[in-house]
C-alpha cells in the first residue's frame, strides 16, 4: 500500500478503544464506485442507473445520511466525471482511484478526503460501501456501527449474509454469537468451509485509526496484485485484534453487475415497497403491476388499480383511486380524487379533493380545483381550474407559442365545451360557458357564454355525388 | 350461551334424524361479518372490499344462492351499516353481534332471524361461513351438506384444508374417512398431533336442530372469554354424536385480514379465471396481465392481448380481439370486432359484429354498427353510430351541457370528417360527410356534405418576423 | 406401411453411410402439421397461433431455414388450407396426410415432396419436426444432425430432454455417452425404466434413405392401429443399425396443446428474450412487463419502462427510450427518442434521432424529423413531419377522405398550434405557424402565418340565465 505514507504502527494491544458513546461519535461513510461496469454495457456509470427513478448511488447516500455522517467519501474511478456530476449537488466529496488496484487500495483513496475535513486527521468510525450494492437500509448500517461498539470492541464488523446458492462467496469462519474467526475465500476454502452458507457481503464498519494503521499493511501479493479490502480481517486478527460479522438477508446485499441484475433489484425493492403501501392501507388490486418511485407516498384508503406506473414526487392523498393504466409523476393527487385509466400527471399537477381526470388526459403545471372534472382526451397545461369546473372532451389550453409558456385560468363553475382550444394567456370567468368548438383568445367574463362560431353549410347531394366519382376514380386505378 | 334462553335439552341420543332427502331440506346460510378488520387500515368494512370488482361478501353469497337456501343471514358487528346497506337490495337479512363475544356468540346471533321466518323455528341444514373467507364453491358448500346426510349422519361437518405451513391453525383429528375425532387448538396440541397436516377453516354444516342446542351448552371459560364455534365438536361428543370433516384446497379457504391477503385472494382468483378462459377456446398471450371482473363473459377465438383489464359487466363474443392497453367495463363487444390498443369501453358501450374502436377511444352509451370504425382519439357518448359509418381521428359528441345529455345519432355508412365536433342532440343523415373540423350543431340530411369552414388567411412572413422578435425576448430575459 | 411401395430392403449391415462432410450433405425438414388441435377449441389451425407475432409453424420454419435445407415439406391434414396458405408465401411444399394413422403415416407422406425436387430420390438427412414443438433451435437442429454424421452412425438420433415431472413420456433408455438402447412407452415401462429421466420429444434425424426404408417396414399392430414414428429405432435395431440420442432443456421441446400451453410456451420464448435484451446493453425497468414480437431488435442503452408491448417489425436505436404503457409495430426509434407515456407507433412510423413522441399520440406511415416534437393527443398518418418541427397537443392530420389516403407535410421547425386540423394533400413550408385551432386546407409557404380564426363571440350573463333554466328544468324533471 504505498499511495499514501503513514509510519504510525497499528495501536495492536493498546488500549485505543475506551467505552464510547456511539451517539456523539463521528461516522465517515465511504462508498466505493470506481468500477467499470463492463457487464452493463452502457454509457452510464453502473452507480447511476437507476432504482424506483434514482440512481442507485444515490439511494445509499440516502440511506446512510439517515446515520448523520460527519462525511460521505465516494470512490470514484472510470466514469468519474458522470459521479462527480452526480453527488455535486449534495455536497458530496469524492477521491480519486486513478487505477484499479483492488478494494483496500479505493479505500486508502479516501484517506485524504476524510482527514481533510478534520485536520489531524479523522478518528471516528467508518462505514464502507459499495455503489452498486444499493438497498443496504439504514438500521443495517446502524448495526454495523453499534457491533462495532461492543463490549469485545471488534477492531472490523463485516455485514454477512446467506445466499440461496453461497456459490463463489467467500465465507465468514465465526461462531454462533458472530465473533469471526476468519474470511476464508471460496478457492481456498476446505470442504467443511465451504459448507459454511455464511457469505461476506464486502461491507465493513472499522474505526477510522484501525482503518488506515490497516490498509497501510496490506499487501498484495496475490494472482491478481491487488489489495484486497477483505486482508484487513487477517492484519486485523495477526495484531490480537477481533473481528465480528453481522447478518444481514441476502436482498439487501445484492449487487448490480448486469442489466439483468438490475432489473432483479428493482424487483426486489418493489416488493417490498408494494407489500408496505398495503400494510399501511392502501389496496393495490394487482401489486405486481404497481410500479413505485423511491419517494411515492400513499394516504389510507387509497385504491390503486393494476397498471400504475408512479414517477418520483407523486403524493396520493387519503380515499383517492388511480385507475388502471395511469402514470404519475412529481403530481399530487387530493383526498378522494379520482384519476384515470389512462391519465397521465406531470409534475406540477395538483388535483384537489374530489377532482376527476379521466381516460387520456394529460395535466402539467395545473391546479384542478376541488371537485373539477376534466374527464376525456384533454391536454391542460400551464393552467388553474377552479372547483367544480368541467372541462369538455377534447380541450386543449394552447400554453405554448414555441418560445414562451403561458398560464390559463377558467374560473369555479364555469363550462369548456368540448374540442375548444384555449389561447393562453386567457382568462374564463367564473360561471362562464364556452360553446364546444371555439378557440378562445380573449377573455371570457364570468357568466358570459363565448362562442367561435361560423356558419354550418349544408351541400345536399354532395356526398352521393363524391362517393359516385371515388368509387369510379377507385376502380379505375 | 345466555343471549337467547332455549330449555330444550339437546337431543343426545334419540334418533331425531331419520333418513331424509336432502333435496328437500331447507338449508339456511349464515355468513359471520362482525369482525373489525382493522388490520385493513380502512374505512371500509374488510367484507366489502372487492375481488374481481365485487364485494368479497357478495362473492359468497352468490356462492351459496346456488345452494337455493331458505334463508341467508349475515351475522354484523363493527361497521354494520355498511354491511347492511351492501346486502339490503339483495333480500339478505342481518343479525347484528352487539359485542364480540366470539364466534359461537356470534352464530347464536342469527337464531332469531332463522326462527322468525319458519315461524316455530327453522329445521333445516345450517352452512357456516365466514365473510372474509369469499372464495369457497358451491360445490365445495353442497359436499359440506351432502356430507351432513351421508349415512353416519354426523351432527357436525367441518371444512378442512391443507395449509403448505399448518402453523398454529387449529389440527383436525380425524381417520382417513373424515370421521373426526376432534380439533385440537394448536397450543393444546401435542407433538404428534401438531404434526398432523389437515387444518380446521372454521367453515361448518350443522342442522338447526343440533346447532341451536350445542351453543346452548358453549361456555367461555377459556383466556379470552368467548364463545368458541369450534367448541361444539367436543359438546357433540360428549352428546354422543359424532362429526364429520371434508377437505378443500387451501386456495379456497384463504382468508382476508389484510390488504396483503386481498391481493392474495384476487390473484389466486384471477389465476383460476385465467385458466378457465384459456381452457374454453379464448387466447390471452399473457395471462398474468389480464384483470377479469366477476362476471366477464368470453365467446370462443377471442384473442386478449397483454394489459388489458375488464371491469363488471362485459361481455366478449367469438372472434373478437381485446389489443393490448384495453379497458371494458359494462360493454358489449360483437363478433369479430376490433378493440384498442388503448380503448376504453364504459357501461353502455354497445359494438357490433366487425365493429373497430381503436387508439385513445372512449366510447359511453353507444352503438358502434357492425363495420364501423372508430378509430382514433376520439369520445362517443350517447350515441348510435350507423353500420359502416367512419368516425375521423379527433372526433368528440359533445354529449352534456351541464345538465342534461342529449344523444347524437350518425347514419350508415356517413363519413365524420377528423376533428370535428357534433352538438348533441344532433342527427347525422346516412351515407352524409361532415368536413373535417367541423362543429355540427344542426342536422345534416342523407348523402348531404356539412362543413363550417371560415377562410384560412395567410400572412407571408409572419413567422419570421415573430421568431425574430421572441428570440431577441428570450435573449433578453 | 402401404401409401407407397418400395421394394428396396433396409440396408442393415452395409456401409452405405461412409465419412462425409455434413457442410455439403443435403438437409430436408419434415414438419408434421396434421393433427388437429381440438383442446385449442380454435377455428384457427393449431400451428398457425401466433408466438412472440408470429404463427409457431413459421418460428420452426425460420429456425430450420439457418441449416439452409434443400427441402422443407409441411405434413398437413385437417385444416390443411390455412396451414397451406401460411407456407405458400415462403416456396414451403405441403403433403396430405389423409387420415390420420399415426406420426410414422404422417412422414411418409412427405416422401414424394423430397423424392420429386431430387429426382430419383432424396438421400441427404431428414429432420422430422412438430409444428406444435415451435422452439426448437438452429443450434439443436444442426446437433442433431451432426450426431447423425458421428463415428458410430447411428440410424437414428433422437432429440430427449428431461421434464420436471416425466409423467408418461416415453423413456429413452441409453447410456451416458447417448448410445440409444430403445424408448420405451411408459404403459410398457418396468419401474427401473419408469425411474429415467430421459425422455423422448419425438424430434429425430435419420438419413433419408434409412428413413424410407425403415418406414415401409412399420406395422400398426396396436391398440391405436397407428404408425407409430417412434417405432423406427426398434426396427434400426432389429436390423443391426444403432440410435443415438442428444439432449436438450424441456422449455425448448415444449408442446402447445391447449392454450394454457400456448401461454406457457410464449411466457418461457419472452423470458429468454428479455434476460438477452438485458445482456446486450438494454435496460428494463420491469422486465417481465415488457413483450417483444419475434424480430425486435434493440439497440446499447435502450430504455424500456414498464408495459410496453413490441409488434413485428419494430426497431429502437442505441440511447432511445420508450416510456411506459407504449405500443410499437412495424416502426423504427431513433437514436436518442423519446416515446410515450401511451404511444402508438404503428407501421411505417420512422423517428428520428432524438424526436419526441408524447402521451396519446399515434403515429402511422409518416416520418417524425430529427428533434422534432408530437407530444400530445396527436395523430399523424401518411406524414412528413421536418426536423425540429413543434406539431402542437391535438393535431389530427385528416389523411382519408373515405377512399384514398394523402399525405400531409411539414417543413423543418414549422410550428403546428394546438388542435389543428391539417387537411391532406397539404404543405407546410419550412419555419411557417399555424394558429391554434386552424383548419388548414392550403398550402402555407415557408415562414407564414396561417389562420382560420372566425371572431369571438361574447353574451354577457348569457350563462347566467341558462343555468338558472336548467336547474328549473332539472328541479321539474
Amino acid at each position: 500500500m504505498t499511495t499514501h505514507s503513514n509510519d504510525q504502527p497499528f495501536p495492536a494491544h493498546s488500549p485505543v478503544h475506551p467505552p464510547e458513546d456511539p451517539a456523539v461519535r463521528s461516522i465517515a461513510v465511504v462508498i466505493l464506485a470506481a468500477g467499470k461496469g463492463t457487464r452493463m454495457k452502457s454509457d452510464l456509470h453502473k452507480v447511476l442507473h437507476p432504482i424506483a427513478g434514482r440512481p442507485m448511488l444515490l439511494h445509499l447516500i440516502a440511506s446512510a445520511a439517515a446515520l448523520h455522517p460527519a462525511k460521505t467519501v465516494v470512490v470514484t474511478g472510470a466514469g468519474r466525471e458522470q459521479v462527480e456530476a452526480a453527488v455535486a449537488p449534495l455536497g458530496i466529496s469524492t477521491a480519486l482511484q486513478a487505477e484499479q488496484l483492488g478494494t483496500g487500495h479505493a479505500v486508502a483513496q479516501a484517506r485524504g478526503a476524510l482527514a481533510g475535513f478534520e485536520g489531524a486527521g479523522f478518528e471516528g468510525d467508518v462505514l464502507i460501501l459499495y455503489g452498486d450494492v444499493p438497498l443496504v437500509t439504514t438500521a443495517t448500517m446502524q448495526r454495523m456501527i453499534d457491533r462495532l461498539h461492543a463490549d469485545d470492541t471488534p477492531a472490523v464488523v463485516v455485514l454477512g449474509f446467506r445466499p440461496a446458492d453461497p456459490g463463489a462467496y467467500g465465507r465468514v469462519i465465526a461462531d454462533a454469537a458472530g465473533r469471526m474467526d476468519r474470511i476464508v475465500e471460496y478457492k481456498d476454502a476446505s470442504k467443511a468451509e465451504r459448507a459454511v452458507t455464511l457469505c461476506n457481503s464486502g461491507l465493513m464498519a472499522v474505526r477510522a485509526t484501525d482503518l488506515f494503521a490497516l490498509l497501510d499493511r496490506l499487501g498484495n501479493d496475490n494472482a491478481a496484485g491487488e489489495y484486497y479490502l477483505t486482508d484487513i480481517v487477517g492484519l486485523a486478527g495477526a495484531a490480537g485484534r477481533s473481528a465480528a460479522v453481522i447478518e444481514t438477508g441476502a436482498d439487501e446485499v445484492a449487487g448490480v453487475n448486469s442489466r439483468g441484475e438490475l432489473a432483479g433489484v428493482e424487483a426486489a425493492w418493489q416488493a417490498e415497497r408494494r407489500a408496505r403501501a398495503m400494510a399501511d392501507g392502501a389496496t393495490l388490486i394487482a401489486p405486481d403491476t404497481v410500479w413505485f418511485a423511491h419517494d411515492t407516498v400513499l394516504g389510507r384508503d387509497v385504491v390503486i388499480e393494476p397498471n400504475v406506473v408512479f414517477g418520483p414526487g407523486a403524493r396520493v392523498e387519503d380515499g383517492a383511486t388511480i385507475h388502471a393504466f395511469s402514470h404519475v409523476e412529481g403530481a399530487s393527487v387530493g383526498k378522494g380524487a379520482n384519476v384515470g385509466p389512462f391519465a397521465r400527471l406531470r409534475p406540477g399537477a395538483d388535483l384537489r379533493a374530489d377532482a376527476k381526470v379521466g381516460n387520456f388526459v394529460e395535466v402539467k403545471k395545473a391546479v384542478i380545483g376541488e371537485g373539477a372534472k376534466v374527464s376525456h382526451l384533454t391536454y391542460i397545461g400551464d393552467a388553474d381550474i377552479g372547483a367544480g369546473a368541467n372541462i369538455g372532451a377534447g380541450t386543449i389550453t394552447c400554453n405554448y407559442d414555441g418560445y414562451f409558456k403561458y398560464r390559463t385560468v377558467v374560473g369555479e363553475g364555469a363550462f369548456i365545451g368540448s374540442n375548444s382550444a384555449l389561447v393562453a394567456p386567457v382568462n374564463i370567468g367564473a360561471g362562464a360557458i364556452v360553446a364546444a368548438g371555439s378557440v378562445v383568445t380573449q377573455d371570457v367574463e364570468a357568466d358570459a357564454l363565448a362562442l367561435v362560431r361560423p356558419p354550418q353549410i349544408a351541400k345536399p347531394g354532395w356526398a352521393a355525388r363524391f362517393r359516385e366519382k371515388m368509387i369510379a376514380r377507385k376502380a379505375a386505378r
